[in-house]
């Protein structure tokens, strides 16, 4: 809502750049009562980090998180950790900032990235490591997210790559196991080495390449939302589309939806054994009128291929000079891949504010 | 980002259902001395307003917009209105109120409406022609889109429909001309007897079908936006998927990028005639880093189809009924059709609402 | 927060000027399931209400509010109206609008009223009867805290004009019921005769004074509220520094704690009958670090005497000539009286607020 | 608004608790551009620090504060530091926790503390030194206020303490460069020796006494604030009294405004030398209708004594056992005296909140 905070009762605030002395977050307004570990926030940091596989930036950060404020430890096990209710502070620090030269960068307008529109808009602008715009941000969001999910009981959100470039995964194959056991958190064995002969290819063009990112998110209590402007499946779409490189995102059948006749994209319901009811699908990826149905709520969201890349794109200077531009050094040829921690955390965010404003207004869980 | 607000410095706020004495709109933020005539609003409220042609519902509502407050007329020209500077309300009566027996409705669940999610949220609802899920509180959106358009100078937005269930239109075809010409919004001539003959099929069918709407925005000044959670295209996004019935968005090339490779999705960039940057594509849809590069701001959204369709869908009552739900009377064969307008309300209130912010932190315009 | 809404969950927009065709305001996160009538509402503001005595000015508003939105009547007894969860929308229409000669208002500046600020802001405004600025909007706030009294069970808010310019009410003579029974909203039956005969000689004088209202709200639970910048005291008084003419507030002892020494401004505890934490005093005015502790809370706040005054007084004009300013008409003597209910209105909106905050976050009521 | 956070585009969130490892804030929408030190905000933050004198608490904290992000070292002068628009993290780590054994307090609510209230919210608190209701917290507003302070051209915000429990300064001596030449920021020079007699006198006895500070801000521009929710003066008093332990806020004139004629309150206006119109007075403190006048802008507020004491009072455990409770050990006995930066911080930042909020709604400056 502002321009580095989202929630409106679970609120989370980012700072930090790429090359500053450390980046982080506050979440305001966490419940009192959670007990968490520092180690649990760090499993969560720890599967986006780069430098885990060959197919991400090799920039080795440790990526260790520090919980500053808002707990209590619990006095008979010292490391887990109370939330007291008041601001949860947590920072990051930047361990990997290479004394790189960035006079090349400084002036340069890499295509693709925020150098131009940063400068349009502020006048200035920290080129180190692309500043604000850096992906490290979202290191901040996962720890967020870590507490996030600890909000809504019952709640687990889980994310996997659906798509690479060209490469799309076989949904009759889907095993949630698998995701944790492959560098592209793909759901589908059968496509891990597809994947991994697609990228080394497009690796060694010096190119990279896009990725589709599914999040579902179960445990998600019926009631959950608001009904025009605060809609559920709104608020994960902005919090999604609010992630570097994304852009687009669908809940349910999505853009699909907008194919098919009204008998097709129905969702009939009956009543269940327990005498409530049931929906018989959930082609509306669980919100309808902005609200949860208690299915569970099912978020796409497409990321473009990163822009640095080896091959020369034309380009400009600040000071109006046509150059080439051409990328060396460390990146991912697929920043998609590292986007599906960042795309939980951002689900879980979203769904825990919404939880914590449903009990608010209406005194129902 | 509040239930029903959005909008940071230029914030709306709506209100109304389908079936209450009235709907309308709150603008609060709107800079003084806009002038405007109730007329020129009503223009817009038109293109929205049902009973237009076959292919609309048949509610039959003058939508005539009454301006209660944040304007004194102009001493020369009483029709002119000029802003104050304080909150703009205005107000729509509904006048096409049809006593009808709703008692069917108000215990039945609607497969695809709302009806279930309000009861599971709220405990009860305004069963009445959908309450605040109709669609009828648009209308108050296209209202407060209407003011909206007059914040920036230079701003243009418009929108198109381009996808109609199973039936593109021909991109080589776009004329901006054509949208205003017939009753889909389309901007291809050529697509027109196809869409017609197609929605003919699916109304005879009693059936429904979804749609895809282009919103182009052009005279968006680089700079607006924000970094991270504020993102101009990320507002755009929730703008839009606020809206009834929209189960996806993109901007620029969209999910079509996560099929890229990196040197096929950059924008490059040389220097322009007048000595300044220009892009050479525009693949981003006119935002890099979720701030404006200055090209047209383009944005597609997916509308589901309309749920309330004559075939019978299973379903249940609120007390745990096992029914069949078959819609009669009127209803939108394609909702997405007279999105059209609403789309275009949406985004030029997120790029109003940016401009304000960010003349507000730089001074810059 | 935003220029014209006010509150976190149970959000309050208001519009309207003195002299535009209606005021109104939208109350948005109002729970679902609290009944009300239209006549409740009214009795609140009948208690605002202009033309009351001689003491008031003697604009003749029937005030007569209208629910737009946000409920459904009860099927049993339609004036019974159950709220929905959606946005209520209540408007009052302005129909004592005489067409009186603006002319002279519009170009001077009246000393203590807000059309020199009004021009330095915006470089226009709506001179008529004020536009705005005038206390006419406080109606709106009225009927959103008759709503906003029911949201906390067992709430009880009360108001009482404590001083008028240089008389006080004798503490000792307190009694809430007398309140209702005078034209001051004193609760010294004692003070009622001196408060007329003084407001009666500065009325022939063409002066007029300012006042002190005392607002006393019962069944606040303990808890309510926020630690740092969200204080429920820190919120009564904004919510009261909002209203017109009003210069200072205060909680509990107030200004004169500055004046004592530790223990002489402590609230003690003991262990009550029940077992639980009783205060043995209230010198906090029932908020402590910003939380309710259960007491009363107790603000106090002082209204300026009227600006309009039939004494001449020295100002320019929008175009640079010195003038003097006389009034001439309608005007309240002392404005304060009619700032009780709306002082009530504020202090019951704000506790409100806190109730849902406070549910949201914690889960606890 | 939200519970840590204040302002709506230069926006402040604090974090931290008296004995966490750190304390800090997020300023987020500072404009780019701007040029400070570390050993500037150092300099506000000593004012406030304790340890300065013998009238204040012995704690040692370095209190040094470390800008974590948002800006970018000057080239040619790397201790001067740039805002880049991306918020400003800034950090005071706590050092001086001495590892007290706080399990006397850890059962004990001590009157006049959050202690009670705490436990009555969250269910469980941080008893260490106070958790987040210490007024450490407070060292984070002033860092954020040292930059507030640049965001307007020419404002200068300046406090001083105008009386000390029983004893006032006399105004007619007023010097704001006194305030930096004694330890208690009076103002007037003779009534130094009467503080520090008095001071010494209360503090003999264990007890302990309130104040009432008075912030002057001048160069504020006509025309920043808002009409109605968002008025200048509103925020400064929300502000103010989100100051642990402060009581009540007034503007100007304040509650002595309540006691005077119309007349006798009237800021009365003339034609200037320059043409411009200027107030004879200022008694309104600056704002009319809630906006600036242009004239300096006064805010006082109260604080309470210092709850910790050593005279034993009377209270219970969180188990229910009535005890009598003491305070040992280091404490101020006017905590009022460091609440004179702090109330300067306060204001400065709320005012250049509005002068970013009027300068994006209107464009004027």
């Amino acid at each position: 809502m502002s321009h580095n905070t989202f929630g409106h009762l679970f609120r989370v605030t980012t700072w930090g750049e790429s090359h500053g002395a450390a980046l982080g977050c506050v979440v305001d307004g966490c419940p009192p009562g959670i007990r968490f570990t520092a180690a649990e926030i760090q499993t969560f940091l720890d599967r986006r980090k780069p430098g885990q596989s060959k197919y991400t930036t090799q920039r080795r950060e440790a990526d260790a998180v520090r919980v500053l404020s808002g707990i209590i430890p619990d006095e008979d096990d010292p490391d887990t950790l109370i939330t007291t209710g008041t601001p949860v502070s947590m920072m990051i620090e930047n361990t990997d900032q290479r004394s790189k030269d960035y006079s090349d960068i400084k002036a340069r307008y890499r295509p693709g990235h925020a150098d131009f529109t940063y400068d349009a808009k502020y006048g200035l602008r920290d080129y180190r490591g692309g500043g604000r715009s850096s992906a490290r941000e979202t290191a901040a969001r996962v720890a967020a997210g870590a507490l996030a999910r600890k909000v809504v009981p019952g709640l687990e959100v889980r994310g996997a790559l659906v798509a690479m470039g060209t490469e799309d995964i076989d949904r009759s194959n889907w095993d949630w196991e698998e995701v944790g056991r492959n560098p592209f958190f793909s759901p589908d064995a059968d496509a891990v080495d597809r994947f991994a002969a697609y990228l080394d290819a497009i690796r060694k063009d010096g190119s990279s390449v896009g990725a589709i990112i599914e999040v579902v998110a179960t445990g998600v209590p019926a009631g959950l939302g608001a009904p025009i402007y605060a809609k559920l499946d709104q608020d994960i779409a902005s919090h999604l589309m609010s992630i570097n490189a994304v852009k687009g995102v669908e809940i349910g059948n999505g853009f699909e939806a907008a194919r098919l006749r009204g008998e097709d994209n129905a969702d009939e319901m009956r009543i269940g054994d327990d005498g409530r009811p049931v929906f018989l699908s959930n082609k509306a990826g669980g919100v309808l009128g902005g609200i949860a149905t208690g299915k569970p709520v099912v978020a796409r969201f497409a990321v473009k291929p990163t822009s640095s890349i080896m091959t020369p794109t034309k380009s400009v200077t600040k000071d109006g000079v046509e150059v080439d531009v051409q990328t060396k050094g460390r990146h991912d040829p697929c920043v998609g891949i590292r986007a599906v921690p960042i795309g939980e955390a951002m689900v879980a965010c979203a769904i825990a504010d919404h939880y914590l404003r449903h009990r608010g207004q209406t005194g129902r869980v």
